[in-house]
């Protein structure tokens, strides 16, 4: 067998960094070589010889993690939010100059949540109607979810590009709120229900048929198979990537 | 065997009225002796010898029908919308000098539908969340559908009477309409797609479990059993009754 | 307020009598007065003086716990399997001795289980057609579960009732095991899936509409309204009662 | 706007057929020139000067109306069934001769269900577990349906591709045919329902997560933008197809 890959987590005692700490001591191809904290010093994963680095840190520290471990030769995942274009586009710059390296920037790594959003992406532009339905514990603050908004914008970036015009809706007597929120003219609906995790369900209609995808995340281990493919994948992919969606050779 | 129920069908030509007629047709124990038109005279109904009549006519002609044909001595099935609390007083009142005779004012004739709206008031007060989803044809009017508020209100009136206060929810930031109407604090979300007829689900959510109700109505025959068990039934029901759930002893 | 209800919790230790004590304590109207364990004594209930006890123990010890806990005056809660008749009966009989006593052995204590069951009874009466699909993790040793089994059996015994013949089914080329087992003349598919806890679906059909009524359990935790309602009714419901739908008041 | 695309129909006067001509008739960029019987002769497609052809007749008929048609300088489109590696071989070398030919050769032309299988097969090497539920009226003879088959079918091939193993299942006591049929290694259930058409609902799970693709077919005229679709593309398309999903260019 080949040497296992080494790899360092930063932010190793967050809620994310704990279970991916745990999944990598799982696989047998993969090795954990450092366990960083916010009071660590980056430098440290390289100290420790990690070939990779996970981020789950926070908005405010994960740009400048990045940019110190390319320098110090090290191919980074990263799963912290708070990334614009202004800072991918310093990254991609900076691996301009840094050959052979690779950055995997994930909003999500549950691959059944990437993979609905991919094949609604690819299905919308057969059909006349699409919907989107997020369903969600009650405690959550935001609706719609930033998933099913993400989902919504690639849906009608789809139907643009292939020139379908706005879907259908004879509507013209509405309680409000009833036919739901709008994301780039497709509409999304969020149900808030006690016992629920994460769902996303995306319908589109045509005469006669109907597709659903429907994706279901009951907990936090559903990640793990989508960061330990990352991690794998993220030396031979040299440059920067948005999305968990291009690792998966779907086309 | 038993004579057959002979029976009147008003509002024949009509879309819901000529299906009733087939539908009729086909059953051994119920015959088909009138059929009216808006021109035809509401008497030939007991010059017909009639034991029922069904009314599928329009607003402005059923509660005159009714009244006519309680005085001739028939009982009467309703399909017709348009009654209010008004109308349905005059009729109460009549039948009280008419004993023996039976009049049944159904919304719906759909058995299923009837059934999950009666399921979902049952179950409501034994969850802490509850939410509509309805789903039509892009060519509907209104948003929600009559039977969807219908529902939200009998689910409203069972956590009321259990003394649930309300639904719980989180949501601080809302795009505009996604967390759908309310309807007496229940949320009904309203989903358009072609392809789909008319559709209705009732989720309701404690902390560890999920019940579902869902109901899916795909063509007007779906109407039939539930008119002809009412032909069948309002004979041995007297007075006034409104809602087909009424006849079907759910216990 | 009025004084909470004193409770002692048969097989404490194990997983469902640790979640019901935990359950138990966060209520403010119940009061845990005693955790058994199966090394102690029955008669420490009664010591304790509690006036309703929880048996989650073993099949082999559950019936003498019930018998001890009558003669100690002490209504029950039985959540533990393996009860058949001739158990049952001879509760019956030890109870018919002691008026005001309340048993209540019950299978299920998840409330949507137990509803979607006796939903899926009364609707049953109402369609041609139904089958029943159930979902579990991949670990489960028995296909189809019992809560499967139990629920069409419901249905076969409503059908019987109503007069209804034979489900149709046209099927006459089959690849073996496609068309699920069957349960009493009711077809019964078993899905095993990973990520999946326990889950049912029922689909009644006639033409032109389908009803559906799921029931999803993700937790244990969705016992617990179950259990303490049980509590909470046992003393007002004195003889046996098997099955929790009989203290919903469904109607 | 460029000259419409000219098409004759063959099997015009059947079911499928006679839906296309309408759909044909319906678009504004297609021309039905020609309507064939089972007693004309195949020569009058080249007559009416067609582009292409659209074979909607039968398994005896349909091998010897392709090359007739490749002879005569015609695109074909085929729906007919009885299709084997021998037939299709045939039209392979046929093809070889006659290059910018095209002919496709579709088992399904509902956009859903192709989508939908092949986004099985994509998400297939993704997910430890994956069932398949095919649901149909009760009046079809097969179980479980082509569709499901070649559903599983893909799904195995891709699984066998990514090195996975089988899918995990722990059942050791089963009531006879619970578990479903296998079809190379993966289950397939077949559900029959009054009021149903033709559905098919894909379950993919991995610890934590579920993904879940559903097609519904509710009638025939779901097949047409998929045959309109093929008439559009055929002709740029040289060679012989299998499968509308390579029609897509799904990336």
């Amino acid at each position: 067998m080949s040497q296992p890959i080494s790899v360092a987590v930063l932010g190793a005692s967050g809620r994310m960094g704990a279970t991916t700490v745990q999944a990598l001591e799982a696989a047998p191809d993969l090795e954990v070589v450092a366990r960083l904290d916010a009071r660590d010093d980056v430098a440290e994963v390289a100290t420790a010889g990690a070939q990779v680095a996970v981020d789950f840190t926070v908005p405010g520290a994960t740009e400048a993690n990045v940019h110190a471990l390319i320098d110090a030769g090290v191919h980074v995942v990263v799963g912290t939010t708070g990334w614009d274009e202004g800072s991918l586009g310093r990254v991609r710059e900076h691996l301009a100059e840094a050959p052979g390296r690779g950055v995997l920037v994930a909003p999500n790594f549950a691959l059944g949540a990437v993979l609905a959003m991919r094949f609604a992406a690819q299905a919308a532009r057969w059909f006349e109607s699409v919907e989107v339905v997020e369903l969600h514990h009650p405690d959550k603050a935001d609706a719609p979810s930033g998933t099913a908004r993400h989902t919504a914008a690639g849906i009608a970036a789809a139907r643009r590009d292939a020139g379908l015009g706005p879907v259908p809706d004879a509507t013209s007597q509405q309680l409000d709120g009833a036919r739901g929120a709008e994301v780039d003219g497709i509409r999304v609906h969020a149900v808030r229900l006690r016992g629920l995790v994460a769902h996303e369900e995306i319908l589109l209609g045509n005469a006669g048929e109907q597709l659903t995808i429907r994706h279901d995340s009951f907990d936090r281990t559903s990640f793990m198979p989508g960061v330990l493919h990352a991690v794998r994948e993220v030396g031979r992919r040299p440059g920067l990537t948005v999305g968990l969606e291009h690792y998966l050779d779907l086309g």
